[in-house]
């Protein structure tokens, strides 16, 4: 008898069919059990009036009659014939995966993390990231994109020197990539557009609930912009797209979370990192020195400034100083000490980072020398400048925060399957 | 004047547009020249009977009225009236990006990656790797298969121990995953089908012609499989479906190197290892010893093996012995000195291995302590088989080897942008 997947159940109504999956949920009641199982494309009642030889966990095989019941959900159920455990728990789950909510602290989560993805509430964390994947690959090739795939070993820690892994390579040292950033600028001037997706590795020592050591970046760079706004309206309009597919795609996963994708505005509003300074400030009665950038208390008025004044998720803050952004960023022609660097702002956290780079070979080297950036190692790129590149631009998201914020997860590691911090190498 | 996309000149049929790209050839011919340009989008020729003040490589906005021309490729070029430089080599270009062939040392060519992939013949390399990737991405969603990203930094050197890459973990050592294998297995249990697309690191410290220390794999594991054969068979569709689009899709580039794609087998032939040896000993006098995998030679004679007997350029290799394959690959019923794990060649080149993994826990405990694997490290991994691990098996392949062999690439460090190799940390 061949296999029939659950979401292909219906078509075989008052036939007999073989399903095979895990049992996700078992219950008695009177004589009779109601044994829920789940294979990659849905999940089923069946029921049984007689003993199974199957426990909650197992793995199984079940033959039986599929019988229309407008009390089942989908309206229909597969009354029990002949079950066989393919696989059995030979020791007892450390929680109930049964249970509607787990309710286990973050780092028992973490550590038993390979069973307890087996749940249904953090099997939607997954199949949301899953569709984040596919919809930011579709819009970023709708809108011309090449895919690229960079080194993520890399000879010289050269963009910014801290917060870098060193490894053992041969007889040598190497350094794990912080970002795509070099690599996808210099294919600007093969493709024009590129994206990547791709592993970057943060040598942070922070405990945070929105730093992981190592997460996947969403990268993008385009050539032959006007500005710096072109690169926020592409943005602007990958994230339109984003939403809506986890929108159509995702929604009964985010019923497990009760949350609703709001829509992102056509235009997210933007307003210059000084000024959301003065209206922080003004408004909620919080300060942030002028010359560095918005901490986290900071992002979340920024948030909240946005919601109340635009009704809107997300907010663009500009003109990041150029002493807090790397040397390659474009200084504003109006005031050379600003940048035409930009961070989005999704729900006040911080989920992209991007900017006009600077293109122009002597002014890259004026600013590197201004950084006193000593460019050894980087010879590589500097050099492209020399060969006409375009002006450009582009960004780095955090895939990971992007679902931390839909879900309104604690901390991002509840978004990365086997997240690593200073301590967790494991599982 | 808005910009016009070059792939849709062609809607302004004797109009002026305002188009934005590459001069990527530049002829005079009397009076006349002949300038291609080229956006993200595509190419054209413009034409002027006047001065230009641009030259070969330069970033250019040209303004011009679009004439049909039945000599023109495509049928229409640009009359150009005005051209802005927006860009400038400020030296000259190290080799002619405009001939039709580049004809440089692997060396250089990698040494030069930067403009060297401003060549339509490496361009063409990278356009069909990014078809790829949305082939495999597009094939295993059909499948049903949930995208996954797992960590790259792992706290023990668990699967081989040999070959792998030591990083500096802020107070600990830690190191870079050789394969997603532990953390797709465990994914099986939780989503049945799985799959990545990520970056591998092997500390090989080989020179060949089909090694990099950094590469793409792509990766699938899958659950409730009757045996290794369905592992095979899904690859197959897999491929089948990966072949259509690259032809599909990638006419133009495979042009370039005046490849054809031929069809893969709805069935790809299969034949034992041991077989595969008798018969390229007795067939082509090549003797490989029992007891080992089967070399590069070996390989190459398996692949004309099944281009003579089966008009195939595929073949799986199965049941690799036990000796030469990792302690959670399931061993042959008949002959436990075999496994249930195979390779794929393709035109004579593994760009394969995968196979069923053991996935009863005693079985397991019983193959390490054979293999000698002590376990540590890998706790995380061993107990999920507690939990009723369905049958399952899986693959990983060598994505830059595929477009290596498609395009007959001498070396697979000329698919990859920005290879690799024990000497090779930049650019």
């Amino acid at each position: 008898m061949e296999r029939t997947l659950i979401n292909s159940v219906s078509h075989h109504i008052s036939k007999e069919v073989l399903i095979k999956g895990r049992i996700i949920n078992l219950r008695k009641m009177g004589g009779i059990s109601f044994v829920q199982v789940q294979d990659y494309t849905g999940k089923i009642q069946t029921v049984w009036g007689k003993e199974i030889p199957a426990k909650m966990g197992d793995a199984v095989e079940v033959i039986g009659f599929v019988k229309k019941d407008e009390r089942a959900k989908g309206g229909y159920e597969i009354e029990g014939n002949e079950m066989v455990v393919i696989a059995t728990n030979i020791e007892e789950y450390p929680f109930d995966l049964s249970k509607p909510k787990l309710n286990l602290q973050l780092t028992t989560l973490l550590d038993s993390r390979p069973l307890s993805v087996r749940h249904s509430k953090v099997q939607a964390i997954f199949k949301l990231y899953d569709i984040l994947l596919e919809a930011y690959e579709t819009a970023m090739r709708e809108e011309g994109f090449t895919e690229i795939k960079t080194p993520k070993i890399i000879g010289a820690a050269s963009e910014g020197g801290a917060n870098v892994f060193k490894i053992n390579y041969f007889d040598k040292h190497a350094y794990l990539a912080q970002s795509p950033q070099f690599y996808k600028q210099i294919m600007v001037g093969a493709f024009e557009r590129v994206f990547e997706i791709g592993s970057v590795f943060r040598a942070e020592p922070h405990f945070t609930t929105r730093h992981v050591n190592e997460y996947i970046s969403l990268d993008a760079e385009m050539g032959f912009i006007n500005d710096y706004q072109d690169v926020m309206k592409e943005l602007n309009k990958t994230l339109v797209k984003i939403f809506n597919d986890l929108t159509k795609k995702g929604g009964k996963y985010l019923k497990e979370y009760d949350v609703e994708i709001p829509e992102v505005p056509n235009k997210i509003p933007s307003v210059k990192l000084s000024e959301i300074k003065e209206i922080i400030k003004k408004k909620y009665k919080y300060e942030i020195s002028a010359d560095t950038d918005i901490d986290p208390e900071g992002e979340r008025l920024a948030g909240r400034y946005a919601k109340e004044e635009f009704n809107s998720d997300f907010i663009f803050i500009t003109h990041y100083p150029f002493s807090d952004r790397p040397f390659y960023t474009m200084r504003s022609k109006e005031n050379p000490e600003e940048t035409y660097g930009f961070d989005l702002i999704y729900k006040g956290m911080e989920i992209a980072t991007g900017g006009q780079r600077e293109h122009i070979y002597a002014s890259l080297m004026k600013n590197m020398k201004e950084k006193k950036v000593s460019g050894k190692g980087m010879e590589f790129y500097l050099d492209v400048f020399k060969f006409a590149m375009p002006p450009h631009g582009g960004w780095g998201m955090g895939s990971e925060r992007i679902i931390q914020q839909i879900l309104n997860l604690g901390s991002v590691k509840e978004a990365v399957l086997f997240p690593r911090d200073v301590k967790r190498l494991s599982p």
